[in-house]
């Protein structure tokens, strides 16, 4: 970014990291078919493999448990199917979702929307255990092995899941844990094995790589996938067809390993500067709502409204006064539909309305956070000012 | 390239056009998801939407009409489903392929296994039209609506098929045909309203873009797809969920728009280079069966054998002395399994384990076609020497 602006949208998308940037133009030399047994392709292979391994790295898995996938939309489809088998014939009778998860996952992948069920989440946007533990009981009772898809970090609010508490559920009844951990790999860490995951989704340009890659990592090789959503070539295990995204998957690699190294220190700096933008927004406007607040979220994202204020006026506001903000998630900001993760937490329509996401990371500077309080604070008094002369 | 190796495997995958390079790198500058509303978002959406017209402007479509995937296995995967609707409600109740058709087309898509025909060739490779015609008419007497997918050219052999006549068929039934251009686009001039296809799968790194970006184009905006195969985000008009890969589809744009403009001067210079090829092989070893001789081939592409000759030791000597070619295609190439193309022309199984293909691109000169050769000869005259002492 060698710009003047203020980039706060790195839930949306990350600048690429300066190490992923270098491992995708040096990869652009290599031509190669990775399936391929001649020297170019299994030059090809290597930068594949070594990808593999960073990313195994990343999460605490084996590289034999990684599938590389043109991003996380497609991983959560892959994994989300009555054909993911905890052992060979073990089919999945039913999906369970919270009410927050992206809308890759709300679409309940290949499950009839017949079989599909959608667990509420408390105010804070927590998942309902209660209510996860009675449906999953009553499946048990009827002989139905369950998926559940829960995930890791909301895109919006930030907010992180009790994965643990629902692996315990999940794994009592027969079930098969997918957790997304789009949002929350690379921003703290994770280690599949201690979450309880069976499968976690990640993707690229959320942790600084390249958009258009991501993975869906299996914790045990029991697993088995009757039912690969791209069938051909028989790559990637013969979980993903296709012919590799060479480019991608080496500045992927790059990305995550950078990410990790920076897992020490990174969480903590961003918190800081987290903490810094929200008690800045409470000076300006101290009716402001910080949604999650009570509960444990990532350090790097704060979605707040203020009553009276829009977001879709507000964030065209400070785009031309070069900040970059959303109001949610990327996906659907271009629609008119409010946020479902709101809504499902009981937040009132109008309030939901006026929500902006300041999602920070890598390259986010206490200056940041100070100039883009200067640009809100104008315009919240601006708007005061309006509805002052308006009153008048 | 770099390097003094002769690379003659272009059908495996292409090196990436230094065009094609350059839109890359330009654009792992721009940060911004596509979907985002703000200036970044803006910028990264006007690459996706030049990149759209380039892709159409290539093959005669109109740029509303192209969906941007991961690759040909995915475009092909999204398009070979029941839920590819002619207009709202019309299902496909059959699927039609060829028997030489590539491994993502040949696995059928969503359709059940009964729901496959695999219509026969000849011994040149060519659609068996007689029998796809009683095949048709009797799905049309049962008040089926077909879908029939059938490629362009090749990967293996370069052989082109009928698609016009083909096309006349299919709609003649109340059809759609889908038709896998991977191999052919770039290589010569393809119109989708020529051709007559419904739907055209292209791929990035076959024409000179990079790997792991593809494309699925409608002729028209009345086909509908009722089940995309990635759902979320709402991403390609809904026919395709997950943040847009932006630095490829670029790549892909611009290797695109290079090779339409080479498409007046490259077919008839590679067609120039192939007989050499294929006259220098005959004196070689005058018991030389080229594939598909018989009958209308890509310029770029010889597969071949030579009786006695075994591909898989071949390739490895000649990617030791610095070539690189392929026995059949690079997704299959890791595995025992011979060519299904070739097993369907009739070949003898003996013959089909000597098949060797050579496929030349835009940056292959007359100097690497005499190489290969010399490297051939000395090869088949080593065989011949061991066979004769072997017998002495």
């Amino acid at each position: 970014m060698k710009t003047d602006r203020v980039y706060l949208d790195w839930n949306a998308t990350a600048p690429l990291r300066p190490a992923a940037r270098a491992a995708m133009i040096a990869s652009l030399e290599v031509t190669g078919n990775p399936s391929s047994v001649h020297a170019e392709g299994r030059s090809a292979r290597r930068l594949v493999e070594q990808a593999r391994a960073e990313l195994a790295g990343l999460v605490g898995a084996a590289a034999s448990g990684v599938v590389f996938t043109s991003g996380g939309s497609e991983a959560n489809a892959i994994a989300l199917t009555p054909g993911l088998e905890g052992a060979p014939g073990q089919r999945r009778g039913r999906l369970l979702v919270s009410a927050v998860e992206h809308p890759s996952v709300l679409s309940g992948g290949r499950f009839a929307p017949t079989e599909v069920d959608v667990v509420g989440v408390d105010d804070q946007g927590r998942l309902d255990l209660a209510e996860l533990a009675r449906r999953l009981e009553k499946h048990f009772r009827s002989g139905i092995r369950p998926l559940v898809s829960l995930m890791l970090a909301n895109n919006e609010t930030g907010v992180i899941q009790p994965i643990a508490e629902t692996a315990e559920l999940v794994h009592g009844c027969d079930g098969l844990l997918h957790v997304d951990a789009v949002q929350a790999a690379g921003r703290f860490d994770i280690d599949i094995g201690r979450l309880g995951a069976d499968l976690i989704t990640l993707s690229g340009h959320k942790l600084g790589g390249p958009q258009g890659v991501g993975a869906l990592i299996r914790r045990s090789e029991a697993i088995h996938l009757s039912d690969p959503l791209i069938r051909g070539g028989g790559q990637e295990r013969g979980w993903r067809a296709g012919t590799e995204n060479v480019a991608a998957i080496a500045g992927f690699g790059a990305g995550a390993a950078m990410a990790r190294q920076e897992l020490a220190t990174e969480p903590a700096r961003l918190a800081a500067l987290r903490d810094r933008l929200e008690a800045g927004l409470a000076v300006i406007a101290p009716t402001t709502v910080i949604f999650g607040v009570g509960t444990k979220r990532l350090p790097n994202t704060t979605l707040f409204a203020v009553p009276g204020v829009k977001a879709a006026t507000a964030i065209i506001a400070l785009d031309l006064a070069g900040h970059a903000v959303s109001s949610g998630s990327a996906c659907s900001s271009g629609k008119v539909a409010p946020s479902h993760a709101l809504a499902a937490m009981g937040v009132e329509p109008s309030l939901i309305q006026g929500a902006i996401r300041v999602s920070l990371g890598y390259g986010t500077a206490a200056d940041d956070i100070d100039r883009f309080l200067n640009a809100w604070e104008k315009l919240i008094k601006g708007l005061s000012n309006r509805m002052k002369d308006f009153a008048a």
